[in-house]
């Protein structure tokens, strides 16, 4: 594997491969990138560029295998094993998030939860007992949890998300309303609705001069 | 205003603003590009750019006025004022996204909420009664709804985004796990934590080769 490929090229990935399914569900055995970057909003240029990293898919002018292309970018990105998942902060976001079941249907399993507050630690919530913050560490040197879920308040989310990376996790997806840091080789993304939402009242101000 | 801003920039504006707060809140009255770059994992090179084109913000040498610069993004984003925001589809999501206080607190005002539900339409969340989905055309005339947070289950989001957007909503926030599709001149963001694992196990599987 090309060791340069960007991070926007490989957060792409995910969104071919989903579409590619999708299509695939739905019967289709051949796509063109033209529709694939309709139904993506991205261009064909951009998918054959992205594609092109790693290695050649599909024939000049007959489009690409659906199957195979969904296949070989599911292995591409690792979906085609499970990951182990703990979630950090089981409060209301945290709750919803244990009740999801979207990511095991994804091969993301919830293996371990933990908060803090004693009233939380001990309950069981979708057969996942929540644990003491003050067992996280000692959980984590036994056990390999791949990506961890960081759910608890913004003024707590960078020493949870320290601890966690000392601990060795090595993708965390922080729902904390902060820019939180990890060192380099660790992976995180931030999920931030109030941060999505100001990034789109740009534009609303900018369509109704008469919004004050 | 320039118009042609890159999106990109538009979005790391509120993570701008965002920091400026924290260091108003701390104190701070003076702040480098060096130093809010360090706290974003942005380079300095790359915030001197991003403002850049909404005019000169700080002295050479001098660093940016903290209070000055967050009320200058807030003012450019549209942050100084309140939006409202519907919620179609109460779910445990839609609950969860209904229950958040973080919107409020920044401005974004809840206002109304759908679902196709019956014994969902009726009920009262934060305040706020949810209504048939059958009324949303309705209640759209009659109110100015800023931005609609969407969900509802991926099959049934594309026809609820068509809708809202038929009914004016400018601005969209995707929960669904679908490339969901706008008109130009309609903002959406997809908020989607699968997809941000899929683009981190690509590294997890690159730095752990022993699993397989």
């Amino acid at each position: 594997m090309t060791p340069v490929i960007p991070e926007v090229v490989i957060n792409r990935l995910p969104l071919y491969a989903r579409a590619l399914a999708t299509l695939a569900a739905a019967g289709d055995t051949v796509v063109s990138s033209q529709t694939l970057g309709e139904q993506l909003d991205v261009t064909p240029a951009q998918i054959r560029k992205d594609l092109s990293y790693f290695g050649r898919f599909g024939k000049q002018g007959r489009g690409y295998n659906v199957g195979d292309l969904r296949d070989q970018l599911r292995a591409i990105l690792g979906l085609d094993r499970t990951w182990s998942v703990c979630v950090v902060g089981i409060g209301r976001l945290g709750q919803a998030i244990l009740e999801y079941d979207g990511f095991t249907q994804q091969g993301f399993n919830t293996i371990a939860a933990f908060d803090e507050a004693p009233e939380v630690a001990g309950s069981t919530i979708q057969g996942i007992k929540v644990q003491s913050m003050s067992n996280l560490e000692n959980y984590l040197a036994g056990e390999t949890v791949d990506i961890a879920v960081v759910a608890v308040p913004a003024e707590q989310a960078q020493a949870v998300v320290d601890r966690l990376v000392k601990s060795g996790v090595q993708a965390i997806l922080n729902y904390a309303p902060i820019s939180a840091h990890v060192p380099e080789g660790v992976s995180i993304r931030q999920i931030d609705p109030v941060v999505m939402m100001q990034g789109m009242t740009y534009y609303l101000k900018d369509l109704n001069p008469d919004n004050k």
